[in-house]
């Protein structure tokens, strides 16, 4: 699979989703969602196309601005049930997420990164879209926060897709089962509350005690 | 007109001064004052050249570290009355816009941008200042808030510097015409809390009795 | 001296050191040490190698990517003791510090950067790391508070480096001999709380009275 556009837009789509919707979670305004959810879309893929060397593409093809536009239309009309924002934007997270450390990593690798340069920028990619999000909205990262696994599943992926281009075998059909395995990776992950060990390792009982240092 | 280099120095130097005033505000000292102010003179220009592929003019041309050095000083010597710190910082914010979406723009046409890449270039730039300052300072960005317009005034001066552009008839006068309105609606749209609708639409009319809807 | 990468790789480690110290006082887990470290000892680097129109070396050169994996296991073990954590924190820092000015300004140097925007470029290089840890971890940047100097040694590390380098001496020793100075400066400066005047100059008693204005 070479880089095609339209998975790159659809995760543009997804990310942007997710930054409408905490823009409406925030109280912004229409216009604010939009530019939060342009940020959120296209912020992971300038920092790669940069990094590259290359003009980004949402400067020069016009045509991801329209996933934005789509994204805070879709949220200023069906956003009604403040109790499911939270989930919804964390779907949509995550679907972003799949999306993007396959495409991220495959540019970076047709772009003749080495291989584990590619799997960095891939992830790289796929995580930096939401941490400017968050940290834009000032919230506390998602993706260094130690409630559930986030970056892992984005690794992962990034993983796959160097070993299936190594081999020959990336193409659409085995883009769409690592796609499904990071999603639901990353989803289980969170409905579950799988996480890593706490940065720290405390060796006294009582320290133990008020911090359960527990691991998946 | 091409990229003269004066409109961008001043559009420095406003942007500076918001950003020291945001230091004097936030009881950060005078060096601290000097790198917010460079920090929001200079990052929209530093990431739009990024994006146009050219080496940074914050750090080829030395001349632009004399903006902040200025803009700290100024503020040093002449902040006073704590209580009009808000509206000096929103006038030099808005002066600061306004100039920054025609040069930004200008620029990206200047270098071979497409026209609507160019807008968007226009405005990251005009905006990328003021976000940084404000993200960097802990605040939620005037950008994202929903109590007055911002992006729409450096959207409207980066278009019409298009249009002006493309029929041939950008020069220091229909520059100083579009700065001016542009600044002008800023100030507007601060002054009378014009706001864009909410980035949703609560269909519930209870929902709708705790945040209150309006338009422009 | 040319840019060696060890020194680079040092400053990396010692900076992605303060990233997981921090990760670990927010209750953040092992991942987003990792993840957090990285952000704090590549991301001057990665924007210092941006604005010099190099691919960078933290993607090109993946044995920069040993340095955070070092140091998250490294606090993950070692972290026991709370109290000390800020004071642990601020050391690492000022190392970091004092390598950057250097290998920053090194490096642009050698890029052909004029002498100022080498200086600048490296005290970019040398802050950007802790400013982008601060934000990211929703803290007042120390870059910018008043409570210490901080910029002033990265920046008198730099103006050394060129100075040095102009007169053709920048060797292993004298590079030695400035970061020894930079680190001692900035230690001094914390312990001591020495400080800047503060970004405005209050005129009338009462204003001075509630913010004493101090200066060195």
């Amino acid at each position: 699979m070479s880089i095609e556009i339209l998975p790159d837009l659809l995760g543009v789509f997804f990310f942007a989703v997710s930054g409408s919707l905490l823009a409406g979670r925030k109280g912004f305004d229409l216009i604010g969602s939009l530019l939060l959810g342009s940020l959120v879309g296209l912020g992971g893929g300038v920092v790669r196309d940069l990094v590259l060397g290359q003009s980004p593409a949402a400067f020069s093809t016009p045509v991801y601005l329209v996933a934005p536009v789509l994204a805070a239309l879709l949220v200023y009309f069906l956003y009604s049930s403040v109790e499911r924002i939270g989930r919804l934007l964390t779907v949509f997270d995550a679907a972003g997420l799949a999306l993007f450390c396959i495409t991220g990593t495959a540019k970076a690798l047709d772009s003749g990164m080495n291989p584990v340069a590619s799997v960095l920028l891939g992830v790289t990619t796929a995580v930096g879209g939401g941490l400017l999000r968050d940290v834009v909205a000032n919230e506390v990262p998602r993706l260094f926060s130690s409630h559930d696994i986030y970056a892992i599943p984005a690794f992962l992926g990034a993983a796959l897709t160097v070993l299936c281009s190594l081999n020959g075998v990336l193409n659409l059909g085995t883009g769409i089962v690592i796609a499904v395995l990071v999603f639901s990776f990353r989803l289980l992950a969170w409905h579950f509350r799988w996480h890593a060990p706490l940065a720290v390792w405390r060796r006294s009982p009582e320290a133990g005690a008020w911090t359960g240092q527990s691991s998946v």
